[in-house]
């Protein structure tokens, strides 16, 4: 384990030896063509395709990990994405893993990965974004996820910045890369916005309402909420049992693909889905309940994504929900709110006034939620999951908005999660997909999402989608 | 923090210093009326009753944590119930809730407490009762559960142990103080002996399968499995997230009482049920499907408990469950499977040769139970626990048996859950009331149980039930 003087905390600037390239080490990095690759080249790599080039040579783990902490040198004064850098532990993480032979390389090789301050990292200290944990020794273990992504070759280059305990919607510092005046979105802001700035080719967020949803679409990256239960959330903040769950922020579809396969959501031959024919399938447009707050941004990509479908020939059809999904909403907060009485009820006791207090609210209403009314939004929402998983399998996938627009200037507050709750409390998979923009040319992305446990069905309609909307222009 | 030095782990032998009573010290305790406490006496207390003595100056916490340790040092070579004990940790607690002021001690002040060593505690490893885990550090903050119970003055002692990950019903070296030649029970074995041992007034545990309830019932001890979700499992091991349920041992249900009103066990004034009246209350004795598995040592505790419970003027309706609880057993397997699946794929990954087979077997089973039998069991479990608490609201409270028999001979095995499962998947909450001996006159359990959230009322009918059973004979 690191001693905690190897640890290099923001702000306090990295070391120049991790910055200077080590001697014995190749300092240049070619493409498998032998192009010589330059840092931006680098930083705009995908996992899979940086992964590749180190396993078969063409690159070392410690160029690509040098290549990302300069960028991150540069840039992060102004992004705040990073509450904890270990840049001295990610160099020597490198080192070792520059010295496995090819066929100890793992399907991550030397890929750098963010991780949101609310999930444990052997060595690091976890803050939550709060002041509570200051002063807690670094993490004895990896979290479950963490752990799964080191053996496939990860090297854990640090912390992210969340909002405060992953609870609130109260912004940080962390700023969107592609408008500094403007939020990222929470609560896994400092993940998404490394993601989209060309930090790290992946990050590790988590969503107990649209947490991971509403900083995809904000920062214009593809964000995947897998089916709750699909990834253990062992090492994890927890703010509310039922709805807490794990993502990945990635650029790309093929690094989702890939890391879905490493951490085998929806494990089993008998989940492989036959095969999606962009001609000839059938889409689910399902504006929810929420649409009133759509404003032009989503009313405009919603626009678009019809368009684009109906050109590449599949059948759009737009589907209202029954009634009764409505009243989710108030199971949802029913559930939540009970939960986080429950998860946050230690901290309260301990340090109430360091709580913000929309979190202190939640351990002082001890009548409301009442149990019974717990126990009715528990069975209420399992019932409408099966009922949602049964509309869901009549189509290839289901489209429905991320967020009502562009990501709100400021960054006092970290936007509505009005569009992603729905399906955090239906345990359905949800896939932001980014590529359409609104009126400020900033991205407004869509979620596909589907009946439980279609993980694998919605990656692949992700690239379906994905490909129709095409590239975003890198942040800034 | 606790420095590593601090830390002393069992087998290594106490510091001399922390047998000696300290010089500043009383050395005496006396009881309310003056008495004099002799060390046997202050092994016996209650929690409520040492804490109270110790909140009026009749004791401090030195002096009864020295008893203790004193007990444990004398007792656990053969008991083997602590895998981790912090004695010099647990002397300065001791010092520094012993100097604080009479209106700043609270409901817990300077009661030694047990941890299952599958909960992080503060400057102690965490081993989970397997190898893989030899050479972490300490865990750097406390457990929501260990936070609690020491936010209220409790004297964390100790790790006691725990099957391995709490997930395999293979004994360790923990013996049953009520006869060294026989288990325990699993997964809490280590709490639940060192709470019928006298080491303790109080330990934590957990329960998935019966890892609460059996230890229990085989130790002659109270065992409380709270409703599910009622307690944070946060910095809890995982196996299944939807069944994982913390819990407490203690001799006597007012300690019981008093730790669910510290926790908030059913918050709120809603969830006061109307006082409980032996003489005309109606009881549901419920067989369960499991019934025969019943040995004699239970068949007998049964029909005693009907002869109690007649006799104080209390109806009992014995009640057969519909046919659809019988398939709450594979419900609950799938479940159970399928999460353990997910929760130890990264300890299986790092280090698959340190995990029992039967752990193993829950990661290599990648096709079955497949995600649409998941999805299925838990939405049928979900309708059952609603049918669960209509049928369970008819009544008073519900009995039913805690284990098949006495604890088996053998440290190998660590006995049947088969009667305890099916409160764990309709997460109700459980009782294990002690009293009743079966043929060898080692204690036989029943439990108490009732619809989801009626914790308060359990306990009431606890209160009740564990009067007519009477006392059991101290251990040994």
């Amino acid at each position: 384990m690191l001693a905690s003087g190897t640890l290099v905390p923001v702000g306090s600037g990295f070391p120049a030896s991790a910055l200077s390239p080590p001697r014995s080490q190749p300092t240049t990095a070619y493409d498998e063509r032998g192009k010589l690759l330059t840092d931006a080249d680098l930083t705009s790599l995908s996992a899979g395709e940086a992964s590749g080039l180190m396993r078969s040579g063409h690159m070392t783990a410690q160029r690509y990990v040098l290549s990302l902490l300069s960028r991150i040198n540069q840039r992060d004064g102004r992004i705040q994405a990073w509450v904890f850098l270990d840049a001295e532990g990610a160099m020597s993480q490198a080192k070792a893993l520059d010295g496995l032979a090819p066929e100890q390389r793992g399907p991550l090789h030397g890929v750098p990965v963010g991780i949101k301050d609310i999930i444990a990292v052997k060595g690091m200290p976890t803050r939550y974004g709060s002041t509570i944990h200051d002063h807690d020794d670094p993490a004895p273990a990896d979290a479950a996820i963490v752990s799964i992504l080191r053996s496939a070759g990860a090297i854990i280059l640090g912390k992210t910045a969340t909002t405060e305990f992953a609870a609130t919607s109260r912004g940080g510092s962390c700023r969107n890369p592609r408008d500094l005046s403007r939020t990222p979105g929470g609560s896994s802001s400092g993940s998404a916005a490394a993601v989209a700035d060309g930090h790290v080719p992946i990050a590790v967020g988590t969503q107990t309402g649209g947490s991971m949803i509403r900083p995809g679409s904000f920062t214009g990256t593809f964000a995947l909420k897998p089916t709750w239960g699909a990834l253990s959330t062992e090492g994890v903040g927890r703010f509310s049992i039922s709805c807490d769950t794990l993502g990945f922020y990635t650029r790309n579809m093929d690094d989702l693909s890939l890391l879905s396969e490493i951490v085998r959501i929806s494990p089993g031959s008998r989940n492989i889905p036959p095969p999606l024919r962009p001609s000839s399938c059938r889409v689910a447009f399902i504006r929810s309940p929420m649409w009133p707050k759509a404003g032009p941004g989503t009313q405009g990509a919603w626009e678009q994504a019809e368009r684009l479908l109906e050109q590449a020939g599949a059948t759009v059809v737009h589907v209202e929900l029954p009634k009764v999904f409505n009243r989710c909403y108030d199971w949802r907060e029913t559930i939540v709110s009970s939960e986080a009485r429950v998860a946050f009820l230690p901290r309260y006791i301990q340090a109430k006034e360091k709580l913000h207090p929309s979190i202190r609210k939640y351990v002082e209403s001890r009548e409301h939620p009442s149990s019974e009314a717990l126990c009715e939004a528990y069975d209420c929402a399992s019932q409408l999951r099966n009922q949602w998983d049964k509309i869901a399998r009549e189509f290839d996938f289901v489209l429905t908005p991320s967020v009502p627009d562009e990501a709100p200037v400021g960054l006092e507050w970290t936007g509505s999660s009005a569009f992603c709750t729905l399906w955090t409390i239906l345990h359905a998979p949800a896939l932001n997909v980014p590529g359409l923009v609104g009126e400020s040319g900033l991205p407004v992305g869509l979620t596909v999402t589907g009946p439980r446990s279609a993980d694998r069905r919605i990656l692949e309609a992700g690239r379906f989608v994905g490909k129709l909307f095409g590239d975003l222009q890198p942040a800034l």
